[in-house]
């Protein structure tokens, strides 16, 4: 089998929405970790890979993880893993993650109908929470994984008051989100051979180039912040403009500064994505206002630098105004490189297939940037059209971009070696 | 009786300190039209009139209206009305609205000890809503019995979905909250003398003169918006921040254009107290940004061009990022001119107890507001602790200073003529 069969590329993007209908809200789709409708994708996704002739497990944080076991003549057969989240951010798209993970299913059904076997065992991971939604935390799943997860996250509570803890006891999960459970399911690292992440690009460059399919240099780190602006409640009739201590007004210099300094280099970002007066009143000057922050460069220094200075920038507006600033840091993730090794593999598929090999970075965050902790890593962006938009609906990849990815990924799993001697 | 008995003061702070113990939040008060709490703070205000010696009924909307009866030798008697409202901010003060209620109940149990009687009908209402907290709608207390109730509020949803005339219905009042019931309790204004209301100033100007109270010449008017900005959802890694229509980025422009204007004019405020990014992730850009805007100027003219100019920017601000402006007017009041001929009579007791006659605006909407539409009005302000502030649990007024207005009243209301003719 050199090409898979042509109907890969419309059975994923069939899959792709039929997972879609399992949504936390009306009309759009939400899959937030451990909720009702991530339960029905993760049996969804469970029922699909059995299908395609895996072994099936879920372990202690939801991971739905499928094996495609080796042939058996290979006797000391290490593992390849690939996969991506099915969580999604809420009104988000149907393929950010998800394609990671019903793009191999569709390729190990294709491999198992034409009899193939490969020298080492394929782990499929549907991994359960990746993007952050519910617990204000990222990385969950693959942190459990790579032996990083943070048992301190257990006590955090979502939106209704309800601690992760008690999400994952009821989620019937083996066992039931103690620490101890959480420790025992990382994978050796030894047994790994290393870890390859297909995903939509989230991003217009391969959409502008007029590429299919890219290869991934390395993934952006990302800093997320929480912020909290406290000034003074007072009447809104009644206190004049310069005796004012505004916590919104505050908040409204700082959005800017983010947007004006992360304007000043191309490959910089920062976003303002979450924003409240909490409890605020139309007659009430804001006593209070919160808003995240998270900041993204292509190198570490950028970033940093930046957010030295939109740091000492809030402090500066804050006491310019009379309010005080806490800022706190939540999940800090240094820049991810991808393996030479892998990517050249990647890369070598393309050229036999006629195609451009293009490299690129990620600025998106991905389970890749996790698993890269303890094993090699490398991804497959695939074109992502809507000029490039993602986390909303409009997210969008064709048929035939899909089934390119497909036939790669097979050449590339029928092709792959283990990483070379160092020499 | 030319003085009020030495406690009125003290029994004005202990039964605000009484009603304050009834409020939605732990730690503070909040008392939202209709809730429980808003149910016991009705209670005790109605109970407290008839300890009074006044005869009481609840209206449609929730109002307690205590009636102390003219002298029974006043066959053609007219009503005095005073009053304020008990509903609150959220964590508010104790003081705002409630003073006026409380001040007018300690007056007429003095003078019903006394054995005085006027020779008119004191009526003191307990305005059930004026703050807007619940509904997003303020004024709906005094509308009713001004008859200038909208009854398509009526279909208003609260933040957990409950309608206004599905909150009435269940509240017991007469009439079951139907259109029919609150057009009926509407006063007619024939019967009406006038309408004075004692408030807290809920600013610094009568602290800053070193003065106890003050006599209003108008009620600053405020117009009220609630903006919606519309952008892009768009992954916050991969976005370039020049490809970005961010919703909060411009929202955070629009706020500051807002305090800028504002700051232009002495009596010109404008606040942004409630802001929000709806549904917002840390990790994807903003599609919406909806936040209030309140702006309020002690003349009409002024307020008017800043709107004007600031409705421009937002347009602009808009346009210029590619974002979309929805602004909608709520609640557009015009000022409202106290009755000279009622302030006279206050200014009469003030300079006949060696007291500086002062006069000042009031920056803060009142229920004497709406009462102005259908009759003549005057405002007692009553001094504020703590620099001004109001709309705060720091919102503070002293005994003796209660004491004072107290005193003020009762000879106001002794000395009480009606409108004279005109020349």
């Amino acid at each position: 089998m050199t090409a898979a069969p042509p109907s890969l590329g419309a059975r994923i993007l069939a899959r792709a929405a039929e997972l879609a209908r399992h949504s936390d809200m009306e009309g759009g789709l939400t899959c937030a970790f451990l909720t009702p409708a991530h339960a029905r994708a993760q049996a969804d996704l469970a029922a699909w890979m059995e299908d395609a002739g895996m072994t099936v497990r879920i372990d202690a944080i939801g991971n739905v993880i499928g094996r495609y076991a080796a042939d058996p003549d290979e006797a000391a057969a290490q593992v390849l893993m690939t996969g991506s989240h099915f969580d999604t951010v809420r009104d988000g798209g149907r393929y950010d993650g998800r394609l990671g993970i019903l793009l191999p299913i569709a390729v190990v059904g294709a491999l198992r109908d034409a009899g193939i076997r490969l020298p080492y065992h394929l782990d499929v991971v549907a991994f359960a929470e990746e993007e952050g939604l519910r617990f204000k935390t990222s990385f969950l799943a693959s942190s459990v994984l790579a032996d990083r997860f943070d048992a301190a996250l257990l006590d955090r509570v979502d939106a209704d008051g309800v601690t992760m803890a008690a999400a994952l006891a009821g989620a019937g999960f083996p066992g039931a989100g103690k620490p101890d459970a959480l420790r025992a399911a990382a994978v050796d690292p030894a047994t790994l051979a290393g870890f390859v992440e297909v995903h939509i690009e989230q991003g217009p460059v391969l959409l502008h180039r007029g590429l299919p399919l890219g290869i991934v240099t390395q993934i952006a780190g990302s800093s997320r912040f929480q912020v909290r602006i406290e000034g003074l409640a007072s009447h809104a009739g009644t206190t004049p403009m310069d005796m004012r201590r505004d916590a919104a007004a505050g908040a409204a210099e700082m959005i800017l500064l983010v947007e004006q300094r992360c304007g000043q280099v191309p490959s910089l970002v920062g976003t303002v994505g979450q924003l409240q007066v909490p409890n605020g009143s139309s007659n009430v000057i804001p006593a209070a206002c919160t808003f995240s922050m998270d900041i993204r460069a292509g190198e570490d220094g950028i970033r940093e630098a930046a957010i030295a200075d939109i740091v000492a920038g809030i402090e500066r507006i804050a006491t310019r105004r009379g309010l005080t600033a806490s800022v706190e840091r939540v999940t800090p993730v240094n820049n991810a490189p991808c393996a030479r090794w892998l990517m050249d593999q990647f890369g070598a598929v393309l050229r036999k297939r006629g195609m451009e090999v293009f490299e690129l970075p990620s600025g998106a965050g991905h389970d890749a940037m996790m698993m890269q902790r303890i094993t090699d890593v490398a991804m497959l962006f695939v074109r992502c059209g809507n000029g490039g938009i993602s986390h909303n609906p409009l997210e969008t990849i064709t048929e035939e971009d899909a089934q390119q990815a497909a036939e790669v990924f097979v050449d590339f799993l029928r092709h792959f070696r283990p990483k070379p001697v160092e020499q």
